[in-house]
């Protein structure tokens, strides 16, 4: 059965948005057809909790113009910017980066690290984990500490500093699995495979097959329960797009 | 000294400007100057986490337009849609209704429970709840279960149902406070004194309240860590004033 | 690429194998292989910690005879025996259903419950979902009260009771997904698809989507941390596949 | 509305009610009226779980004597000695230092770091943080490891010293919020004001403007729940003031 | 080796010190010599924190006046009032009867329930069995409804409803064990044996069995970390046997 | 009353057993009888989840064959390989060295930290921990880092090395109380008596003393909840004695 996954980049950069594309499609089974929307506005990624949130509204916006022709989405940013906003309103799989990354790492491990970019970015990373429940796996969080030159080439510039980084995740914090995060490192997991101690993993290539994997165990949506649609009410100054996700009635979905 | 105080509702609804702005006033000080803005865009009110992001990203456009002239911001739905975020870009204090309510919570007794408008908002406050790392304190949430006929009514219609709630939390679920949520209800809990059996707080007294104790306190602002300004990196897009909140210098705020 | 998955019932009973063997192959990728074996030794099904024991040592002797020519492994009984010990061992993906299970309910909502076939096996599952540091997200566990009559008929047998206990969780407990728990139940999330309020989930389905993702993904098996090989050290007693099992240098798979 | 605020220092120390006394007053509202009391029978300063436990019931017995004149109490000692126990037989709002600090610090920021006055107080400070439900708040505590001279003193003997830790639970401990703790510290936060990377706050400061707050809001008292008065029963041996505190009625204050 | 425990009853009850040293005397090893000693003021029986702090002075004060006899110091009321602070200032072992009933607990099953003498004293007990971090094996704790008339007569007056109130405990809540909480229950674990359908325990036999082996296995006391003896400094107003535990030197102890 | 203890040895290496031996006859009160098995199959000391699994099913068997003869059973392995399971079948106290380990050392302070044998074992020791809910209360877990030479002189070897260990555990990490963890170092708590800042427990001394207090106690057995014998159901393929245990009928013991 062929399966059309929306991978949305909630950020600006278009270099991430190709890295993302390149790793998806090796990522995808080969019946999987893959689409990369990068955000219109935005900022070139996304490290603090104020980026997040302009994401999440970039990455509504383009979900809602384009779900309909697809059968899961993916948010494909680290942190997952919107993700259980967007769980609400479509009747189809959505997941993300961090949200896939983990449930892989969770299936290979007790007890992962996260590498990641940058020092600044470490705090938003951790609360993700938090609001996902599973900060008691969470070894620890590394990140890169130089300012980035060139966000669509870190993988190149900072290679084995990453490598290094994992290294220590595993000696010293007791790790059994490394998560390389953020949309900049998609594929890096796959570059290095055999390089690290432990098993390692990556976001897009585990949001690619989650999402699949969802497609096909067609688990229903909610009609009931916090991830039903919103009760309809009054609503103004909304793009159509976001109005009509609104508009949905409850338990429409097929 | 005169305190002047943004608080911005994060929804659509004037007659819920109206109940937030009267009780705002009756709890300021009186050196305090109390503005409040609705939000041009968005629902009627916030039950859900979509709702809550779209809500987030209208009050992050008001406050990057509006901040300059004053001392605190007051993000007005319980739920604190982006308030996180306008911490990281603001130098001056930022706060909302759930965590002002709760600060006073604790201030009162060890265990509270939330009434709220609706079961369905409920699942969004305890993650509110959860993402202040306060669910050890939280006794329970108890909502109307009735759909809502009149957003800017909920008190005149449902008192005494709101009051049996209360009633309920503390003789089933050990609540030492109750805690009563959602801008619709401001200013239930000035009513209702004497009539519940444990101290009882509402948000926007609380957020007026602790807003003015923390410009008085004058703490200073955050040049590292977390809540530091973003560092800089390119954007597209975005509204002349929410550019303008990114391109602060980090540190520079004062 | 053909992938070869083992399933290992942990229990004497041929007709759970038949019914793990039969949504096995319903939920797998077409390229994959199927093979289902069953316990030599051990009880009709676990309920408790001390049948779960035995289980586990039933499944590392067929594992330990028969992974070499397999690609991942799934312990196919909720509670997933064994499975951590497994994981150091081989040097293939291995998971469970209840590992699996859960991670299908993570990707789909935030708290979930678990429908079971007992009221005794509830302990048992609550202390797995604990060993995964999942309680967080843990709704609920409900379980029939009645005795079972034909451990390989329950879904026929108690197909209401069970949608009713899955509805309770939902409108009683806050669940955002069901889970509905043990090799008996297999294949009976597709059975009620459309008829429960929210996502439901399966362990077999679950684990065998995500046995397929973990060879897809080849993220590599752990040569440092706590699930590298264990440290070479005398041994007796040992069936010979055991023995090889624990004679494996460290370091040395591939 | 004229306030006035007991403030019970629960040690001996005249030199350091002297700085809380200093402090209490420059931070509060004008038409605030601050009394401090010291201890008359206890230690110089509490370091130990065996000092709180006197300082608590020095400070219950003061309060005993004096509550009636004033409209709420604060406990002066970082630890909060006594405060939940005063919160049951007082009809006015009662906070404690640390109580107040971490409200300050959980309303500017997520992690906050202690900073204290020797190496022995840490492990008291964070059994109370955890007594509040804070600990997954808490970045780190730290203290001088160099025995104190002069209690009164050690912001002028110690202030770069106490900078310096600051400036660690930032750098290191991921702190967003510094709070300075014990009553010697008293009035260092506004002398360091501009020095810290981050806000930071002062129990001192804290306790009075919540305490005003407190007093605004009108939240009620306790009727039921843990937090009413004690339920009456025999009592012998008691200073004439305690046994009237737990002669009043139930329910009676107002 | 002969043993010689002291038992303080913290409240002024002397009934209930007979029912103390009646089951302390039964489940000694018979070469342990048992004094219980009752508090000189206090109240009754201690429901709340207030009457807790007043408790643990008197219990410090006795033991200060007479620790020097003994081999070790039980806290003869369940919440323990001041056994953590006098763990600091002895250098023999000390529990409490509810540190020792929640080891029996523990080693007796996974989740426990508490069966007390009122409901308001359910909140002081959680907030005991958190400061002990054993929320997590907490199934429940229930209470008696009614006032109780006769302290050193409860279990006379209410024992069927104190064994209704445990099998409930067991349906109900899932314990594992019973805890039967409070001093005016000692000696009922025995009288119910074999009524229960868990295994069920007692806070005074608990205590004095594990007083006797703590003093059999010799662990050694605390020259360092947080139960060392507190540090010297200046003390004024005490009573000369508190004066001189507190002026102990430290590591003195043998 | 004498009481009869059967301390099984989960592996194979017989200098281990020897030494359990002799610390339990220390430690045991004098109408002790103590006897000691040694398992007939696995391996020579347990590091790993593996091991563990092997472990406990070896320990199964003998408890099978041996235990009518006996008033407790203790596992005699750090990590209690099987203790759970073993609590279910048997209507005797059972108990294991860590968690008899952690009683004592929980009556002992609040916080503990765990000196192991190797670098390893500690991913196995923490997981153990947290399986009793306890880590809220571990400061860390701190193991030798070179390859044993002789399991059987662990503290021979390495008892410098050891202390050094339990030192930095103090100073470092914030220890309370020592926990010298592993069959080889049984012993060693006493050896050390006095050289160590904080008190030590061993976990030989405490299964054996707390074993006893279990049997004088006399707390019952589970009939009900999740300790009470397995359902019967069919099994096959078991050794008789472990078909014996299967057997018993619910609730007959006595």
């Amino acid at each position: 059965m062929m399966k059309r996954l929306l991978l949305i980049n909630p950020n600006i950069s278009q270099s991430v948005s190709d890295l993302i594309r390149a790793e998806a499609e090796r990522s995808a089974a080969p019946d999987t057809r893959i689409e990369v929307l990068t955000a219109p506005f935005g900022v070139a990624y996304i490290e603090t909790r104020f980026e997040a949130m302009i994401g999440a509204y970039a990455t509504a916006e383009l979900v809602a113009q384009h779900h309909e022709r697809f059968d899961a989405v993916v948010v494909a940013a680290f942190g997952d910017p919107g993700l259980p906003a967007l769980r609400e309103v479509l009747d189809i799989p959505v997941t993300g980066l961090t949200e896939a990354a983990l449930a892989s790492a969770c299936l290979l491990g007790n007890r992962f690290s996260i590498v990641a970019i940058s020092q600044r970015i470490r705090a938003w990373y951790r609360e993700t984990v938090q609001s996902y429940g599973l900060e008691g796996r969470l070894a620890s969080i590394r990140g890169l500490d130089e300012p980035l030159q060139d966000i669509g080439n870190v993988q190149g510039n900072q290679g084995e500093r990453l490598v290094a980084l994992a290294e220590r995740c595993v000696a010293e914090d007791g790790a059994d699995v490394i998560v390389l995060a953020g949309a900049p490192l998609a594929g890096l997991a796959r570059t290095l495979r055999g390089r690290l101690p432990v098993p390692a993993v990556d976001g897009v290539s585990s949001a690619v097959r989650h999402a699949e994997s969802l497609v096909a165990l067609q688990p229903g949506h909610a009609r009931c329960g916090s991830f039903a649609p919103p009760p309809q009410k009054p609503h103004q100054g909304l793009s159509p797009a976001l109005a009509r996700l609104l508009e949905r009635k409850t338990g429409s979905g097929a």
